[in-house]
């Protein structure tokens, strides 16, 4: 988190064209009003002639505050505070002094406190007033995953791993792990809680760029099929297996997982349940329960939360349509209506954290290369998406849960979980 | 599993007085449908003259079967069979030729065919056909554990570990460690998850025989309060603190959890959600909520199961009023209503099967002297209830859940798992 000054991004006063006349005092009731229903962050703000409205928490913390540029930008956030926040960032009538990440876990403490002042009935009004996240079905989530993911491969390898492309929470054996070390340290744990063997059948759902199921076979020595319906990543994934010669043991399938046939010894899936639905989930428990042998096991990694709310409206609507975040209890639905066992549950909050802040780095590191790619207000979306992630892994506003099941009669996985145990310096088994 | 022959009781044929005439055409019938009801087990049926009726899976296997010691007990098992093998088992009325824990796991095995089969519709009907279990409101709480904790401290001291008297599953770093090692082992596995520091205050739902306070107090240095509501508990759990040296800094308090006042920096309760019923979760989750400070954690240890459905009959009519094991869905319910951040999961079903079996070991070593302390028939109905709980755990019926959790903004726990490794070399860190 460091504070260097690529945040403050366009300062010339209003960009939609309509000048704005110097701060009234319904304005500046309005900006107070504004601060009290966030739950008064110590986080000051700077109205478009420089005036500061402050809470008491912010008083004299002038180096950490949002500016809004043009009257219009204090109306729109009044209405619609959670979706129209990374809106004005993304068109630059909302800039942040300071460092990006502080100011966004700042705001969550406060949306933290005022939530918990409000308790059930402001959470119910939330639920009922946020638009639906865009329906998973077949169609459905084609659509909503190549939005994501299909923003061109060239773009995702600026800033993720270089080994394996991950784009799912890492692992820190050790905070000072880099990316390439974390990814791969994730990796190794997913494959040490499954305790695979050699010549095993695992079936992925959702593939990424592939980097799992090349793990997998490379360490392991397992035959892997993955379903993935982002073409781009489909490509990719198929091209790297050729070019490194795992592809006699990789089938990379482009087509839904509920369309997934065989049988298996794993099931695995890393970083797609959050594109599911909890609709899907007792759909997404058949596929594993017709596609996993009588001892079977399997894991789930997907970013969770402890209250069931729905995700942050900009992120659903701009960045990542149809996802949700489920929590624990929610996510029991795949596994209870067909009987299998939870065998484990590990909360990797922290490490998203760290991730993010990885991948951050590297991002502003090409941003204008990004820029070039697509425009700036992408760079600021993104940017804003990043920086907003990591607050809200550090705030506990989000979490990862990686679920280890197993159907009652798997007698594969150890009792105690002495072998799940992954360092930096050890080295895969093989 | 040695197959020692202490199960072969009372052969004498009826027990209730009335001579059973020689089996006719429709016992066989109806002994055959039995078998059928319950899935067609491994496991062939005598009936009261020595004429056998098996499954084609029991065919040959005349050494491990179940004796029907008179007419009125077929009748019996067939209108109820949960509740009544156990009650017929108590009486004598039905025998088992073999190793008790193994026909229980081939029982066990038929049943879950026989369920997978009828499906849903059959789980249903078993939900509305058993009886509730009894309430636990305060008072209803009170008499349920009366009568099973309360039944002498001398009868649990005969079979339980005797360094801290712990009536739940124990933690086995290796297979062949001992009971005394593997409840110490349990015991420090709480603490290394908890990561508690000298000083801290802790707050226990459920002593026991208070030996985890014991053990909080002796290896961590912390200071406990420590609710239970057996009175006979309570008394041995005080005399031997005091004994120990260890009162000054253990409050065991003979009351309710639900009226728990202070607050503390960790919760913690090993072996009482099981009694606390699924009703009263959300009670539990407010009283975590107001005894937890801001940044506190907690630990819940807990029996359970992958599908909801009622405990056995008649472990519940005879030995354990009152109690229920929950899915982990169900044990949300005392998370997420107060926002509880559940940090991680470990299922250590396989080490309750093998507390089990040394319990059972210690139990038939004393049995002479618990059918002086009791009668014959509770010897029985004991041998059953800890023979069948091996193999409910070993089929994997039962599920032991051990959940951390923790407030958002608590700190205090390590990124990853390394610190909770607990082995047997290993001592406590005093």
């Amino acid at each position: 988190m460091n504070g260097n000054s690529h945040e403050e991004v366009s300062k010339n006063g209003s960009m939609d064209g309509t000048a704005s006349g110097a701060p009234n005092d319904t304005d500046k009731w309005l900006a107070a009003r504004l601060l009290q229903i966030v739950g008064e962050p110590s986080v000051g703000l700077e109205l478009w002639d420089g005036q500061r409205v402050d809470t008491p928490k912010a008083e004299g913390r002038s180096e950490v505050h949002v500016r809004l540029e043009d009257r219009g930008a204090l109306y729109r956030l009044l209405y619609r505070p959670n979706r129209t926040f990374g809106e004005l960032f993304t068109q630059g009538r909302l800039t942040v002094k300071g460092d990006l990440v502080s100011v966004m876990e700042r705001l969550y403490r406060g949306l933290a406190r005022a939530d918990r002042q409000a308790g059930v009935a402001k959470r119910m009004a939330e639920r009922l007033l946020t638009r639906r996240a865009r329906p998973n079905t077949l169609q459905g989530s084609k659509e909503n995953i190549h939005s994501h993911y299909d923003l061109g491969n060239e773009f995702y390898e600026l800033w993720l791993d270089r080994d394996y492309t991950q784009y799912t929470c890492a692992y820190y054996p050790t905070p000072d792990a880099t990316l390439e070390q974390a990814q791969a340290a994730k990796l190794e744990l997913v494959c040490r809680k499954l305790r695979l063997q050699p010549g095993e059948t695992v079936v992925e759902a959702g593939s990424g760029w592939g980097g799992l199921a090349r793990y997998l076979v490379r360490h392991y020595g397992v035959n892997v099929r993955s379903y993935n319906i982002s073409r781009e990543q489909v490509a990719y994934a198929r091209e790297r297996a050729r070019r490194e010669g795992l592809d006699d043991h990789i089938e990379y399938v482009e087509d839904d997982y509920r369309n997934a046939t065989g049988s298996y010894d794993v099931f695995v899936s890393v970083g797609m349940l959050e594109h599911v639905g909890v609709d899907n989930y007792r759909t997404l428990g058949s596929t594993i329960d017709r596609c996993l042998k009588e001892d079977g096991r399997g894991l789930i990694h997907s970013i969770g939360q402890d209250v069931s709310r729905p995700l942050n409206e900009w992120i659903e609507g701009y960045i990542f349509p149809g996802a949700y975040p489920p929590t624990l209890r929610e996510m029991m639905d795949i596994f209870e209506p067909v009987g299998l066992s939870v065998a484990d549950v590990e909360n990797l909050r922290p490490h998203y954290a760290q991730t993010l802040r990885h991948w951050r780095e590297r991002f502003e590191a090409n941003a204008a290369r990004v820029a070039d790619m697509f425009d700036d207000d992408f760079v600021r979306a993104w940017r804003l998406y990043l920086c907003g992630s990591v607050a809200a892994f550090t705030e506990g506003q989000l979490q990862l849960f990686q679920v280890l099941f197993r159907r009652p009669d798997c007698r594969t996985l150890p009792v105690t979980r002495d072998h799940m145990r992954v360092s930096l310096e050890q080295d895969a088994p093989d």
